[in-house]
Protein backbone atom coordinates (compact mmCIF):
# COMPACT_ATOMS: atom_id res chain seq x y z
CA UNK A 1 0.00 0.00 0.00
CA UNK A 2 2.77 2.70 0.46
CA UNK A 3 3.56 3.02 -3.05
CA UNK A 4 -0.14 4.21 -3.69
CA UNK A 5 -0.08 6.82 -0.87
CA UNK A 6 0.42 9.43 -3.74
CA UNK A 7 -1.48 8.61 -6.42
CA UNK A 8 -1.58 10.83 -9.49
CA UNK A 9 -3.77 11.06 -12.50
CA UNK A 10 -1.96 12.94 -15.39
CA UNK A 11 -4.83 13.28 -18.08
CA UNK A 12 -5.76 16.06 -20.56
CA UNK A 13 -8.83 17.38 -21.82
CA UNK A 14 -9.99 18.61 -25.03
CA UNK A 15 -12.43 20.78 -25.99
CA UNK A 16 -14.78 20.15 -29.32
CA UNK A 17 -15.99 23.98 -30.32
CA UNK A 18 -18.93 23.88 -32.96
CA UNK A 19 -20.13 26.38 -34.74
CA UNK A 20 -22.77 26.54 -37.90
CA UNK A 21 -22.11 29.62 -40.41
CA UNK A 22 -25.63 28.88 -42.00
CA UNK A 23 -24.10 26.47 -44.53
CA UNK A 24 -21.89 24.29 -42.69
CA UNK A 25 -21.24 23.20 -39.54
CA UNK A 26 -17.96 23.90 -38.48
CA UNK A 27 -15.05 22.93 -35.68
CA UNK A 28 -12.32 24.98 -33.96
CA UNK A 29 -8.91 23.38 -34.46
CA UNK A 30 -5.33 24.59 -33.60
CA UNK A 31 -2.15 24.03 -35.58
CA UNK A 32 0.09 22.67 -33.03
CA UNK A 33 3.25 24.99 -32.41
CA UNK A 34 4.95 22.36 -29.95
CA UNK A 35 5.54 18.74 -29.72
CA UNK A 36 4.21 15.97 -29.66
CA UNK A 37 2.61 16.54 -33.01
CA UNK A 38 3.67 20.09 -33.94
CA UNK A 39 2.72 20.88 -36.83
CA UNK A 40 -0.54 19.44 -36.98
CA UNK A 41 -4.09 20.42 -36.48
CA UNK A 42 -5.79 19.39 -33.27
CA UNK A 43 -8.56 19.96 -30.77
CA UNK A 44 -7.47 22.95 -28.62
CA UNK A 45 -6.62 20.85 -25.46
CA UNK A 46 -3.66 20.09 -22.81
CA UNK A 47 -2.91 18.93 -19.62
CA UNK A 48 -4.70 19.52 -16.06
CA UNK A 49 -3.28 20.80 -13.69
CA UNK A 50 -2.92 19.45 -9.85
CA UNK A 51 -5.26 21.24 -8.27
CA UNK A 52 -7.73 21.66 -10.90
CA UNK A 53 -11.01 20.18 -10.95
CA UNK A 54 -12.32 19.04 -14.33
CA UNK A 55 -14.61 21.82 -15.75
CA UNK A 56 -12.46 24.94 -14.70
CA UNK A 57 -9.17 23.39 -16.01
CA UNK A 58 -11.64 23.01 -19.59
CA UNK A 59 -12.48 26.59 -19.67
CA UNK A 60 -8.65 27.42 -18.47
CA UNK A 61 -7.85 24.88 -21.38
CA UNK A 62 -9.82 26.61 -23.70
CA UNK A 63 -9.34 30.10 -22.85
CA UNK A 64 -5.68 29.73 -23.05
CA UNK A 65 -5.41 28.59 -26.54
CA UNK A 66 -8.35 30.38 -28.12
CA UNK A 67 -9.36 33.48 -26.24
CA UNK A 68 -12.91 31.76 -25.69
CA UNK A 69 -14.15 32.57 -22.10
CA UNK A 70 -17.35 31.95 -20.65
CA UNK A 71 -18.39 29.15 -22.91
CA UNK A 72 -20.68 26.21 -21.38
CA UNK A 73 -18.78 23.18 -21.88
CA UNK A 74 -20.27 19.47 -21.57
CA UNK A 75 -18.49 16.31 -21.03
CA UNK A 76 -18.70 14.18 -24.68
CA UNK A 77 -16.54 11.27 -23.53
CA UNK A 78 -12.99 10.17 -21.79
CA UNK A 79 -10.53 8.91 -24.60
CA UNK A 80 -8.16 6.25 -22.83
CA UNK A 81 -6.55 3.70 -25.44
CA UNK A 82 -2.95 3.25 -24.22
CA UNK A 83 -0.84 4.15 -27.21
CA UNK A 84 -2.79 7.71 -27.94
CA UNK A 85 -0.17 9.62 -27.00
CA UNK A 86 3.56 9.35 -27.83
CA UNK A 87 4.24 10.51 -24.30
CA UNK A 88 3.08 7.87 -21.84
CA UNK A 89 -0.38 6.79 -21.00
CA UNK A 90 -2.46 9.61 -20.71
CA UNK A 91 -6.10 9.46 -20.93
CA UNK A 92 -8.12 12.90 -22.03
CA UNK A 93 -11.50 13.80 -21.31
CA UNK A 94 -13.73 15.63 -24.15
CA UNK A 95 -15.63 18.29 -23.74
CA UNK A 96 -17.95 20.30 -26.21
CA UNK A 97 -19.95 23.34 -26.66
CA UNK A 98 -21.98 24.50 -29.53
CA UNK A 99 -21.45 28.38 -30.18
CA UNK A 100 -22.77 30.83 -31.99
CA UNK A 101 -20.00 31.61 -34.88
CA UNK A 102 -20.36 35.14 -35.18
CA UNK A 103 -20.05 36.49 -31.92
CA UNK A 104 -16.75 34.80 -30.97
CA UNK A 105 -13.69 35.82 -32.56
CA UNK A 106 -10.95 33.15 -31.21
CA UNK A 107 -7.00 34.12 -31.32
CA UNK A 108 -4.30 31.71 -31.36
CA UNK A 109 -2.18 32.02 -28.20
CA UNK A 110 -0.11 29.42 -25.84
CA UNK A 111 1.07 26.86 -28.20
CA UNK A 112 -1.71 27.09 -31.03
CA UNK A 113 0.15 28.59 -33.82
CA UNK A 114 -3.18 28.96 -36.07
CA UNK A 115 -6.74 29.11 -35.40
CA UNK A 116 -9.51 27.94 -37.64
CA UNK A 117 -12.80 27.32 -38.12
CA UNK A 118 -12.68 24.02 -39.93
CA UNK A 119 -15.93 22.48 -42.09
CA UNK A 120 -16.74 18.81 -40.22
CA UNK A 121 -17.03 17.05 -43.25
CA UNK A 122 -13.55 18.29 -44.73
CA UNK A 123 -11.40 17.45 -41.88
CA UNK A 124 -7.68 16.70 -42.33
CA UNK A 125 -5.84 13.91 -40.36
CA UNK A 126 -5.25 14.79 -37.02
CA UNK A 127 -3.00 14.98 -33.89
CA UNK A 128 -3.41 11.84 -31.69
CA UNK A 129 -6.62 10.38 -31.49
CA UNK A 130 -8.58 14.02 -32.44
CA UNK A 131 -10.31 12.42 -35.59
CA UNK A 132 -12.17 9.92 -33.35
CA UNK A 133 -12.53 12.53 -30.59
CA UNK A 134 -14.69 14.39 -33.52
CA UNK A 135 -16.20 11.24 -34.86
CA UNK A 136 -17.55 10.51 -31.21
CA UNK A 137 -18.51 14.69 -30.68
CA UNK A 138 -20.57 14.51 -33.78
CA UNK A 139 -22.29 11.16 -33.96
CA UNK A 140 -23.14 13.31 -30.16
CA UNK A 141 -24.60 16.29 -32.40
CA UNK A 142 -26.81 14.52 -34.69
CA UNK A 143 -28.19 12.07 -31.76
CA UNK A 144 -29.21 15.39 -30.27
CA UNK A 145 -30.34 16.73 -32.99
CA UNK A 146 -32.79 13.47 -33.69
CA UNK A 147 -33.63 13.76 -29.59
CA UNK A 148 -33.98 17.71 -28.57
CA UNK A 149 -34.28 20.97 -29.98
CA UNK A 150 -31.28 21.87 -31.47
CA UNK A 151 -30.18 25.12 -32.27
CA UNK A 152 -30.28 27.76 -29.91
CA UNK A 153 -26.56 27.86 -29.46
CA UNK A 154 -25.68 27.61 -33.15
CA UNK A 155 -28.05 30.63 -34.89
CA UNK A 156 -28.73 34.03 -34.87
CA UNK A 157 -31.54 35.22 -32.29
CA UNK A 158 -33.97 35.22 -34.75
CA UNK A 159 -34.07 33.09 -37.95
CA UNK A 160 -36.08 31.87 -40.78
CA UNK A 161 -37.33 27.89 -41.01
CA UNK A 162 -35.40 27.83 -43.81
CA UNK A 163 -31.79 28.55 -41.78
CA UNK A 164 -33.03 26.17 -38.96
CA UNK A 165 -33.45 23.61 -41.92
CA UNK A 166 -30.15 24.21 -42.91
CA UNK A 167 -28.99 23.55 -39.53
CA UNK A 168 -30.88 20.07 -38.93
CA UNK A 169 -29.39 19.27 -42.74
CA UNK A 170 -25.91 20.55 -42.02
CA UNK A 171 -26.12 18.36 -38.73
CA UNK A 172 -27.78 15.05 -39.93
CA UNK A 173 -25.85 15.02 -43.35
CA UNK A 174 -29.18 14.75 -45.25
CA UNK A 175 -31.89 16.56 -47.89
CA UNK A 176 -35.18 17.34 -45.78
CA UNK A 177 -38.28 17.95 -47.63
CA UNK A 178 -39.32 21.45 -47.03
CA UNK A 179 -42.45 21.59 -46.25
CA UNK A 180 -42.63 18.07 -44.03
CA UNK A 181 -40.27 19.76 -41.84
CA UNK A 182 -41.99 22.62 -41.58
CA UNK A 183 -45.16 20.73 -40.58
CA UNK A 184 -43.06 18.43 -37.79
CA UNK A 185 -40.94 21.42 -36.40
CA UNK A 186 -43.51 23.84 -36.00
CA UNK A 187 -45.52 21.20 -34.31
CA UNK A 188 -43.31 20.92 -31.42
CA UNK A 189 -43.89 24.21 -29.75
CA UNK A 190 -40.70 25.41 -28.74
CA UNK A 191 -40.52 28.20 -31.85
CA UNK A 192 -41.91 31.89 -31.89
CA UNK A 193 -43.61 33.07 -34.79
CA UNK A 194 -42.52 36.99 -34.92
CA UNK A 195 -44.14 39.82 -36.28
CA UNK A 196 -40.73 40.33 -38.85
CA UNK A 197 -39.84 39.11 -41.82
CA UNK A 198 -37.01 39.33 -44.02
CA UNK A 199 -36.19 42.29 -45.84
CA UNK A 200 -34.69 42.72 -49.10
CA UNK A 201 -34.83 39.43 -50.23
CA UNK A 202 -35.30 39.09 -54.29
CA UNK A 203 -37.40 35.71 -53.25
CA UNK A 204 -40.97 36.03 -50.63
CA UNK A 205 -39.77 37.53 -47.48
CA UNK A 206 -40.19 34.55 -44.76
CA UNK A 207 -41.36 35.24 -41.21
CA UNK A 208 -38.30 35.42 -38.32
CA UNK A 209 -38.30 32.85 -35.76
CA UNK A 210 -36.95 32.86 -32.14
CA UNK A 211 -36.75 29.97 -29.79
CA UNK A 212 -39.79 29.78 -26.64
CA UNK A 213 -36.17 29.54 -24.17
CA UNK A 214 -38.37 28.19 -21.31
CA UNK A 215 -40.19 25.30 -23.29
CA UNK A 216 -36.71 24.51 -25.56
CA UNK A 217 -35.17 23.64 -22.19
CA UNK A 218 -37.79 21.52 -20.85
CA UNK A 219 -37.66 19.73 -24.19
CA UNK A 220 -34.12 19.26 -24.23
CA UNK A 221 -33.98 18.25 -20.44
CA UNK A 222 -37.52 15.94 -20.86
CA UNK A 223 -37.08 14.39 -24.40
CA UNK A 224 -39.94 14.40 -26.45
CA UNK A 225 -41.37 10.59 -25.92
CA UNK A 226 -43.14 10.31 -22.39
CA UNK B 1 10.26 18.53 -22.06
CA UNK B 2 11.74 15.69 -20.51
CA UNK B 3 10.54 15.20 -17.54
CA UNK B 4 7.42 14.63 -19.20
CA UNK B 5 8.73 11.84 -21.05
CA UNK B 6 7.08 8.97 -19.21
CA UNK B 7 3.84 10.90 -18.52
CA UNK B 8 1.36 8.12 -16.48
CA UNK B 9 -2.10 8.31 -15.61
CA UNK B 10 -3.41 6.66 -12.75
CA UNK B 11 -7.20 6.13 -12.86
CA UNK B 12 -9.64 4.03 -12.04
CA UNK B 13 -13.05 2.33 -13.38
CA UNK B 14 -16.29 2.14 -11.95
CA UNK B 15 -19.62 0.15 -13.01
CA UNK B 16 -22.54 0.73 -12.36
CA UNK B 17 -24.92 -2.04 -13.08
CA UNK B 18 -28.51 -1.90 -12.93
CA UNK B 19 -31.31 -4.42 -12.66
CA UNK B 20 -35.38 -4.38 -12.24
CA UNK B 21 -36.85 -6.88 -9.80
CA UNK B 22 -40.47 -6.05 -11.22
CA UNK B 23 -41.12 -3.51 -8.85
CA UNK B 24 -38.13 -1.34 -8.17
CA UNK B 25 -34.66 -0.44 -9.93
CA UNK B 26 -31.81 -1.84 -8.54
CA UNK B 27 -28.24 -1.15 -9.02
CA UNK B 28 -25.52 -3.70 -8.01
CA UNK B 29 -22.58 -2.52 -4.78
CA UNK B 30 -20.20 -4.07 -3.16
CA UNK B 31 -18.57 -3.40 0.42
CA UNK B 32 -15.36 -2.78 0.59
CA UNK B 33 -13.19 -5.23 2.10
CA UNK B 34 -9.91 -3.02 1.71
CA UNK B 35 -8.71 0.38 2.92
CA UNK B 36 -9.35 3.34 1.66
CA UNK B 37 -13.05 3.37 2.31
CA UNK B 38 -12.97 -0.01 4.65
CA UNK B 39 -16.47 -1.45 5.18
CA UNK B 40 -18.20 1.01 3.00
CA UNK B 41 -21.02 -0.23 0.48
CA UNK B 42 -19.76 1.08 -3.16
CA UNK B 43 -19.97 1.10 -6.84
CA UNK B 44 -17.96 -2.25 -7.99
CA UNK B 45 -14.81 -0.25 -9.44
CA UNK B 46 -10.63 -0.81 -9.55
CA UNK B 47 -7.37 1.04 -10.87
CA UNK B 48 -6.59 0.45 -14.66
CA UNK B 49 -3.83 -1.23 -15.20
CA UNK B 50 -0.72 0.27 -17.41
CA UNK B 51 -1.46 -1.60 -20.08
CA UNK B 52 -5.14 -1.71 -20.29
CA UNK B 53 -7.94 -0.18 -22.93
CA UNK B 54 -11.14 1.24 -21.10
CA UNK B 55 -13.67 -1.36 -21.86
CA UNK B 56 -11.25 -4.46 -21.16
CA UNK B 57 -10.51 -3.03 -18.44
CA UNK B 58 -14.22 -2.23 -17.42
CA UNK B 59 -14.51 -5.88 -18.20
CA UNK B 60 -11.86 -7.46 -15.94
CA UNK B 61 -12.77 -5.00 -12.67
CA UNK B 62 -16.59 -6.43 -13.22
CA UNK B 63 -15.43 -9.78 -13.20
CA UNK B 64 -13.13 -9.65 -10.86
CA UNK B 65 -15.06 -8.01 -8.01
CA UNK B 66 -18.47 -9.53 -9.09
CA UNK B 67 -18.34 -12.55 -11.15
CA UNK B 68 -20.53 -10.95 -13.94
CA UNK B 69 -19.08 -11.33 -17.70
CA UNK B 70 -19.96 -10.57 -20.68
CA UNK B 71 -22.04 -7.39 -20.41
CA UNK B 72 -21.95 -4.66 -22.95
CA UNK B 73 -21.47 -1.62 -21.06
CA UNK B 74 -21.62 1.81 -21.92
CA UNK B 75 -19.22 4.68 -20.68
CA UNK B 76 -21.02 7.18 -18.76
CA UNK B 77 -19.49 10.20 -17.31
CA UNK B 78 -15.78 10.69 -16.08
CA UNK B 79 -15.83 12.08 -12.40
CA UNK B 80 -12.43 13.74 -11.18
CA UNK B 81 -12.73 16.11 -7.92
CA UNK B 82 -9.43 17.45 -7.02
CA UNK B 83 -10.36 15.82 -3.66
CA UNK B 84 -12.57 12.26 -4.60
CA UNK B 85 -9.82 10.04 -3.58
CA UNK B 86 -7.97 10.06 -0.47
CA UNK B 87 -4.66 8.88 -1.84
CA UNK B 88 -3.85 11.15 -4.57
CA UNK B 89 -5.62 12.70 -7.78
CA UNK B 90 -6.86 9.63 -9.47
CA UNK B 91 -10.00 10.64 -11.79
CA UNK B 92 -12.58 7.38 -12.63
CA UNK B 93 -14.50 7.07 -15.73
CA UNK B 94 -18.00 5.31 -14.78
CA UNK B 95 -19.36 2.59 -16.66
CA UNK B 96 -22.76 1.15 -16.87
CA UNK B 97 -25.11 -1.73 -18.39
CA UNK B 98 -29.07 -2.66 -17.75
CA UNK B 99 -29.07 -5.85 -16.93
CA UNK B 100 -31.63 -8.87 -16.43
CA UNK B 101 -31.71 -9.76 -12.83
CA UNK B 102 -33.07 -12.93 -13.41
CA UNK B 103 -30.22 -14.00 -15.16
CA UNK B 104 -27.30 -13.05 -13.30
CA UNK B 105 -25.77 -14.25 -10.24
CA UNK B 106 -23.10 -11.95 -8.99
CA UNK B 107 -20.51 -13.34 -6.14
CA UNK B 108 -18.39 -11.08 -4.37
CA UNK B 109 -14.85 -11.85 -4.84
CA UNK B 110 -11.05 -9.71 -4.73
CA UNK B 111 -11.75 -7.36 -2.52
CA UNK B 112 -15.61 -7.30 -2.40
CA UNK B 113 -16.74 -9.31 0.84
CA UNK B 114 -20.12 -8.84 0.14
CA UNK B 115 -22.23 -8.18 -3.09
CA UNK B 116 -25.83 -7.09 -3.02
CA UNK B 117 -28.73 -5.18 -5.40
CA UNK B 118 -29.81 -1.81 -3.93
CA UNK B 119 -33.07 -0.44 -4.69
CA UNK B 120 -31.83 3.06 -6.28
CA UNK B 121 -34.22 4.90 -3.28
CA UNK B 122 -32.44 3.52 -0.68
CA UNK B 123 -29.23 3.88 -1.44
CA UNK B 124 -26.45 4.15 1.80
CA UNK B 125 -23.99 6.96 1.83
CA UNK B 126 -21.59 5.34 -0.14
CA UNK B 127 -17.67 5.15 -0.82
CA UNK B 128 -15.47 8.15 -2.72
CA UNK B 129 -17.53 10.28 -4.88
CA UNK B 130 -20.20 7.07 -5.63
CA UNK B 131 -23.31 8.42 -4.92
CA UNK B 132 -22.74 11.61 -6.91
CA UNK B 133 -22.01 9.00 -9.84
CA UNK B 134 -25.34 7.00 -9.01
CA UNK B 135 -27.19 10.34 -9.33
CA UNK B 136 -25.88 10.61 -12.56
CA UNK B 137 -26.32 7.02 -13.61
CA UNK B 138 -30.03 7.65 -12.50
CA UNK B 139 -30.35 10.56 -14.27
CA UNK B 140 -29.13 9.19 -17.90
CA UNK B 141 -31.20 6.39 -16.81
CA UNK B 142 -34.48 8.90 -16.94
CA UNK B 143 -33.66 10.40 -19.82
CA UNK B 144 -32.96 6.90 -21.47
CA UNK B 145 -36.69 6.27 -21.30
CA UNK B 146 -37.64 9.59 -22.13
CA UNK B 147 -35.87 9.57 -25.38
CA UNK B 148 -35.38 6.09 -26.59
CA UNK B 149 -37.13 2.62 -26.16
CA UNK B 150 -36.38 0.56 -22.83
CA UNK B 151 -36.40 -2.26 -21.10
CA UNK B 152 -34.65 -4.62 -23.71
CA UNK B 153 -32.24 -5.75 -20.82
CA UNK B 154 -34.07 -5.10 -17.85
CA UNK B 155 -37.09 -7.38 -18.58
CA UNK B 156 -38.00 -11.04 -19.34
CA UNK B 157 -38.23 -12.09 -22.77
CA UNK B 158 -41.80 -11.74 -22.82
CA UNK B 159 -43.92 -9.06 -20.29
CA UNK B 160 -47.45 -7.46 -20.20
CA UNK B 161 -47.77 -3.72 -20.71
CA UNK B 162 -48.34 -3.53 -16.55
CA UNK B 163 -44.47 -4.56 -16.56
CA UNK B 164 -43.47 -2.59 -18.90
CA UNK B 165 -45.33 0.43 -16.96
CA UNK B 166 -44.02 -0.51 -14.15
CA UNK B 167 -40.52 -0.32 -15.34
CA UNK B 168 -41.26 3.12 -16.59
CA UNK B 169 -42.66 4.33 -13.27
CA UNK B 170 -39.61 3.18 -11.32
CA UNK B 171 -37.03 4.45 -13.53
CA UNK B 172 -39.21 7.98 -13.48
CA UNK B 173 -40.46 7.69 -10.06
CA UNK B 174 -43.61 8.58 -10.90
CA UNK B 175 -47.48 7.07 -12.01
CA UNK B 176 -48.35 7.09 -15.49
CA UNK B 177 -51.83 6.71 -16.17
CA UNK B 178 -52.80 3.55 -17.55
CA UNK B 179 -54.69 4.37 -20.68
CA UNK B 180 -52.39 6.15 -21.69
CA UNK B 181 -48.98 4.61 -21.30
CA UNK B 182 -51.14 1.84 -23.58
CA UNK B 183 -51.52 4.06 -26.22
CA UNK B 184 -48.12 6.03 -26.46
CA UNK B 185 -46.65 2.93 -25.90
CA UNK B 186 -48.48 0.81 -28.70
CA UNK B 187 -48.16 3.53 -31.18
CA UNK B 188 -44.06 3.56 -31.03
CA UNK B 189 -44.32 0.54 -33.05
CA UNK B 190 -41.36 -1.27 -31.03
CA UNK B 191 -43.49 -4.09 -29.15
CA UNK B 192 -44.78 -7.56 -30.59
CA UNK B 193 -47.96 -8.65 -29.59
CA UNK B 194 -47.83 -12.30 -28.99
CA UNK B 195 -50.77 -14.73 -29.40
CA UNK B 196 -49.60 -15.95 -25.54
CA UNK B 197 -51.92 -14.70 -22.45
CA UNK B 198 -51.49 -14.55 -18.56
CA UNK B 199 -52.39 -18.17 -17.18
CA UNK B 200 -52.93 -18.65 -13.32
CA UNK B 201 -53.89 -15.45 -12.55
CA UNK B 202 -57.01 -14.35 -10.00
CA UNK B 203 -56.90 -11.03 -12.40
CA UNK B 204 -58.50 -10.97 -16.17
CA UNK B 205 -55.44 -12.75 -18.29
CA UNK B 206 -53.07 -10.11 -20.01
CA UNK B 207 -52.01 -10.49 -23.25
CA UNK B 208 -47.84 -10.86 -23.46
CA UNK B 209 -45.59 -8.69 -25.24
CA UNK B 210 -41.94 -8.94 -26.58
CA UNK B 211 -39.97 -6.15 -28.60
CA UNK B 212 -39.34 -5.67 -32.05
CA UNK B 213 -35.51 -5.98 -31.55
CA UNK B 214 -34.87 -4.40 -34.78
CA UNK B 215 -37.28 -1.26 -34.82
CA UNK B 216 -36.12 -1.24 -30.87
CA UNK B 217 -32.49 -0.96 -32.29
CA UNK B 218 -33.53 2.05 -34.67
CA UNK B 219 -34.99 3.93 -32.41
CA UNK B 220 -32.60 4.00 -30.11
CA UNK B 221 -30.45 5.10 -32.60
CA UNK B 222 -32.11 7.78 -34.62
CA UNK B 223 -33.83 8.81 -31.58
CA UNK B 224 -38.20 9.49 -32.17
CA UNK B 225 -37.89 13.23 -33.20
CA UNK B 226 -36.98 13.46 -36.79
Amino acid sequence: MEAKKQLHSTFSIDCVIFGFDGERIKVLLIERGEEPYKNFIAVPGDLVEENEDLEPAANRILKSLTGLEDIFMEQLYTFGKVDRHPLGRIITVAYYALVNIDTFNPKASSFARKIDWWAIDELPELAFDHNAILAKAIERLRWMANMQPIGLELLPEKFTLSQLRRLYEAILGIELDKRNFRRKITKMDFLIPLDEKQINVAHKAARYYSFNKEKYAQLKEEGKAF
